[in-house]
């Protein structure tokens, strides 16, 4: 039997993972965003959510449509064009998932400077939409570029009365964080968790047909899509635009046996873990919402509290430290 | 008065035309979208229309909703972001007005190597959005990127029977121009007539509604908003994909006074039109399209007949050459 507190991945404190999150290009990067929006805002009736939220929100009657875009790194871009293309694919059905829609379909703009790039990007592509079921119907191509990018958008449906906001996380309110654990550090990418290539296409679409249940349920009261901030830096984008604090249990982060995998808790926390959501709900929801990902084979339990002081706090046992302090700085400043 | 017999820019032959579509990067530049397309094709029940239409259709009850998503050609990037940015916003808007729509909202993807790009990028993006009332309401930001690229994706509403699409144009049909020739050549970019930025709101707005009238009178077959390959590549790519064939009077194209503006007849037809639309109608509906668009101040002509040969023929006068043979050859070959 492994004495798990002589393990590696076991030997990091509150502040070590504060700093790790904090200096991590996934989340610094994002503090751009706040002037860019209001930059580009203007007002419009139907539009019942934007920034700040995975997809924006536009009214159509009673029902809502959801638009969203995403890119992907170019780092990724470089190392594996094929995993990037299926990445692009994967962050915008999340990014509608993760809202409580259904997604209906995705356009893209593929910018390649050479014709292998463009068939090892398509063919990620393809294999994302057929594993989703999400067909890309349109888009733009650039087949001379100076450079490799691609960027997906994806349209998505839902009730209005059923989305789920980033924005509503509620003090008291417990977080819940839910992750495919059974996965890969991919080949090409070491901040990438593949918890999705090797899974069948029932598998996938069960997994991220929950949040839509949830949705539907009234079950949570805000929740996100891990994306490359990974799952703190993710919830502290949730967490600064529901205009709270939280308090986190670095020991109840859902992870993989790190140690096997000789990467640290600092690591994991970061890493993109293709399938993973961070949510907030009642106390008395959290049985019902960790069941439901449970049975897709997906880990979920309750990691931490909402709180109304606009601080982010990472514990472990006695320790404890303050991760962001939303009353001095932000992560996005929407 | 101007003897227009001995003006340079009637020089042209259809020959010279023809050549000067053929070789232009706007048009060839397209010949890569066919194979991309065929990878990425997966059948879905929803989807009304795709590929070779300037948005894709998805049904969604009797409504339908579009999707497209352009991308700015970086060497427009490189010498004016402003004007980039506005245009990335104008090519979508205009992509749901071509298929007789109304838009609703837009996503960017924006990726920027400094803040003084980001901004000025933001900036003509922010005007546009303005001039059309189209909202940006969400999209990702890549701050830190080795390269600037801006790509907008627009999502816009039809009911599903008033749609216009590309593919439908009719042998015997009106093919119809309608250009706003009130402009200027752009001062960075010599290939796009800038007929945007020196107009109100107002006027803005009642050109691009004119699709959306049209397309619920059902007054067109066919229609497409002409884009970077001008309004003759744009009229063959219109009738590659209805499987026709076209005769273009030269003579006929609407043109500013190309004398004054120093350019020849060869350039003008290469020219991005800034707001500009390529049709095709009943013979008895041609006088009440063209009406709608000339009470906006656009020039709005019949410049040719579709057949249905599959050759598309270039004439002046006595003159007359093939400039695509689509039964060889495709422009975009979906």
């Amino acid at each position: 039997m492994v004495n798990t507190r002589n393990m590696v991945a076991d030997n990091y404190t509150p502040e070590s993972v504060a700093e790790a999150v904090r200096k991590y290009d996934g989340v610094r990067r994002k503090q751009a965003i706040g002037s860019l929006v209001r930059s580009l805002h203007i007002d419009n009736i139907d539009v019942v959510a934007s920034y700040g939220e995975d997809a924006a929100v536009i009214q159509n009657g009673r029902t809502a449509l959801l638009l969203a875009a995403d890119g992907i790194w170019n780092k990724l871009m470089e190392v594996d064009p094929y995993w990037a293309g299926y990445c692009a694919i994967l962050v915008n059905v999340h990014d509608i998932a993760a809202m409580g829609g259904r997604p209906v379909a995705m356009v893209d703009v593929l910018s390649a400077s050479d014709d292998a790039i463009m068939t090892e990007v398509s063919r990620g592509m393809h294999d994302a939409a057929v594993a989703f079921d999400v067909p890309v119907v349109g888009g733009h191509l650039h087949p001379d570029a100076p450079y490799n990018v691609i960027d997906v958008s994806i349209l998505g449906v839902a009730e209005l009365e059923n989305i789920i906001y980033s924005s509503k996380a509620q003090p008291n309110d417990a977080i819940i964080a839910a992750i495919d654990l059974k996965g890969r550090i991919h080949p090409s990418a070491p901040m990438n968790w593949d918890s999705v290539t090797m899974k069948t296409s029932d598998v996938l679409r069960s997994q991220i047909s929950v949040m839509k249940d949830l949705g539907e349920r009234h079950l949570l009261t805000a929740g996100k899509d891990i994306s490359n901030p990974g799952v703190i830096g993710t919830l502290g984008m949730l967490i600064e635009s529901s205009g709270v604090g939280a308090v986190v249990d670095l020991t109840a982060i859902p992870r993989p046996d790190l140690d096997a995998l000789g990467i640290t808790f600092e690591q994991w926390v970061r890493m993109y873990p293709g399938m993973g959501f961070i949510m907030t709900a009642n106390r008395s929801d959290v049985e019902t919402v960790c069941k439901k990902f449970r049975k897709t084979g997906m880990a979920a339990q309750v990691i931490g509290t909402v709180t109304s002081t606009k601080k982010f706090t990472l514990v472990k046992g006695e320790q404890e430290t303050v991760l962001f302090n939303f009353c001095e700085e932000g992560i996005t400043n929407i």
